[in-house]
């Protein structure tokens, strides 16, 4: 099937799910989990299918681990749709009202988006959890996974469509999109007026190409150079530990620290014992003249190496001479994701706050916090680095817009 | 100077515009306000050589008024920025704030955009308006207007940067962009990482056009295929009032109604004093074969004529068998600007408010209403149609981002 009749079926379910009440999107939810859950078999093979020709196709060890499901991995991911199911229901919001001089009632109601498209990789999870996430907002959902995940995707749409289907809501809320072809991205990119919003989440080249060519607005995702900054006025050991955190307890998020910045008074205090650190944690620093002064064990930095998102255990590092010059960095190196400043320093705090212009900023407290969970939203769809409509973790109200609706009694403009 | 140079400037004026106080950005709109008053006769002066060029160039009366300045045009256009001082600041407003369960204290808080672009057309009074709106919101403007208004444009925009200076704030916080090529525009689209968003306010080419080529992220404006629906049961002298005053109260406004569809039940009651109506006001009503049972001179109107936005003494017209038949008319024709119901019963009012997907729904009350004065919001940069970031008039909040600041006491992630 094209995309573009994808397109209008999941248009006309879209017609359904914004009139469908909560409670019967939640049931639809159950019924998804347990699917899931009664039907793992299916899955498990189909899934095996897909980790026997990754590894005719060579991928690494790594890869195969994200793409593996056994039944406890499809039981966490159908637990998680029972989670969607108790949070609250965005839609029918009102976000603000009032009553006009002249008497009309104005009320701005939050309504779902329709049809959102997403393209992602790797792993068969975000297959459910997109699809979850978009039914609990009232979207239909065109779902555009990853070839080397399309046995596991297709087994696990099947279930949820049937599920829906067998709940009473239109099946083709969730839909499948081709994977075998670099046209099927392409095609959703061009859907204007099918998509009502894309969202691509994975590396930074295909959010890169599909923001440049998508006349589909776009929910720009997920690129992170991240940086702690490291204030005169830090508390060192407390700057050790926030450092290490950020770019040790997962190396390959994108809310994991790739830069740190070292206020040259603190220099001295900090260094020697971050670095320690990080070699104890078999993390490579790549610095400046400043931070080499510190270690044989530091390589040096190039000017690629303050740009570069590593996703592994390498840090980039510099000695600043202020906080200005702090944030004459991240302006010019960082990617509006998350920047931290470890400090004592309320004043230091505000400046660094108030002139960072990343979707996330944190005092005294690791980039790794950004994140829908961490957050408390319950679900997340990406972590949005622009600016436009949603910054930040997205959560299920970032999945929907919003429509003004005014009564009146007959009111004429005068 | 080329648009990226422009836009350099312009990102290192909202470095400062996103750290000024309510105070500052107030002070400065009030000095713009008085330099455009104090300058009057530098700007009719401009303003005289666009009309010159434009009479040379054969522009008809209407557009030549539209484009004309005179003392108190100019008075008028300097209260604007007044009132917009009187508004309250949308930056720093804590959208949403929690203190997480591990004690991290979690605030969305409201930050301008950086770069706004407008792109518009025709009258000099939109110049000043998204100067004032985009530096209350604590953003810089690069302002891309229409050739026929270059000389007023000009001189507008050096009296407003002189003011702007004057008042300690940087004059790049307002800067025209050349108008006398279509290159200017094109580069604006391109300035991704320098614009931040892009405001296209005019015709409907010039939307598509900026919508479908911009790698800058856009709000779409605008185009408004009205519908006026009179259901079943309607009170009849209040629909011929509403529809009257939709289609005719301004003809040219993208809220201005354009196409009117009538229950059939009603039809008999309601289509003899409407078409009466229309006729007495010169309007003709292209109207389908059910409509122009009830008069001769009703046109016949072809599919083209209800997917169109006249801006003229011009209305298409059918008779539909229910509130089902409305909704799908409207899916299939509208434009997602505002659409209006006509009706007595809370039913039939509920249904359509839930099931038609536009920006504005009116219950009993014009498609006239939908306009930023009208709800309240003191200052509006456009009327958005689409779904993502904002939808319908935008006022000084939709002028912004958020972004999250977490605070914490050395907090890291277990």
């Amino acid at each position: 099937m094209s995309v573009s009749e994808q397109g209008r079926r999941a248009r006309t379910a879209a017609e359904t799910l914004a009139v469908t009440t909560r409670t019967a999107k939640d049931a639809t939810l159950h019924a998804m989990a347990d699917a899931l859950v009664a039907r793992t078999p299916e899955i498990l093979a189909a899934n095996a299918a897909d980790l026997a020709a990754g590894r005719d196709a060579g991928l690494s060890a790594a890869v195969l681990d994200r793409l593996a499901l056994d039944e406890k991995r499809v039981a966490g991911i159908a637990d998680a749709l029972r989670q969607m199911a108790a949070l609250p229901d965005p839609v029918g919001e009102v976000v603000r009202g009032s009553t006009l001089p002249n008497g009309l009632e104005l009320r701005q109601i939050r309504v779902p988006f329709g049809v959102v498209g997403v393209i992602y990789e790797g792993r068969p999870n975000v297959t459910v959890d997109a699809a979850g996430i978009c039914l609990k907002a009232g979207n239909a959902a065109l779902l555009r996974g990853s070839s080397s995940a399309a046995h596991s995707n297709a087994a696990l749409v099947t279930v949820l469509r049937d599920a829906i289907d067998g709940a009473g809501l239109p099946a083709d809320a969730v839909q499948l999109v081709d994977a075998s072809s670099r046209d099927s991205v392409k095609e959703l990119m061009r859907a204007r007026g099918l998509v009502d919003v894309l969202i691509p989440r994975g590396g930074a080249s295909l959010i890169r190409t599909v923001v440049e060519e998508s006349t589909v607005p776009v929910i720009e995702t997920g690129v992170g150079n991240c940086h702690v900054y490291v204030d005169a006025a830090a508390d060192v050991s407390m700057a050790v530990a926030i450092t290490l955190n950020a770019k040790t307890q997962r190396l390959s998020t994108c809310n994991t620290a790739e830069s740190l910045l070292v206020h040259a008074d603190v220099a001295d205090a900090f260094l020697p014992a971050m670095l320690a650190a990080f070699a104890e944690a078999g993390v490579t620093v790549h610095g400046d003249a400043r931070v080499a002064a510190y270690s044989d064990a530091v390589v040096a930095a190039t000017d690629e190496d303050f740009g570069t998102e590593y996703l592994a255990a390498d840090i980039s590092a510099a000695v600043v001479d202020s906080l200005d010059a702090a944030v004459a960095h991240i302006r010019r190196y960082g990617s509006g994701h998350t920047e931290a400043i470890v400090t004592d320093s309320q004043a230091a705090a505000r400046e660094f706050v108030a002139r960072v212009d990343s979707a996330a900023v944190m005092v005294n407290a690791s980039t790794r916090f950004t994140d829908g969970g961490e957050f408390g939203f319950g679900a997340e769809i990406g972590i949005s680095t622009q600016k436009l409509h949603a910054r930040g973790p997205m959560g299920l109200p970032e999945l929907t817009s919003t429509k003004y609706v005014v009564t009146g009694t007959g009111h004429l403009r005068p």
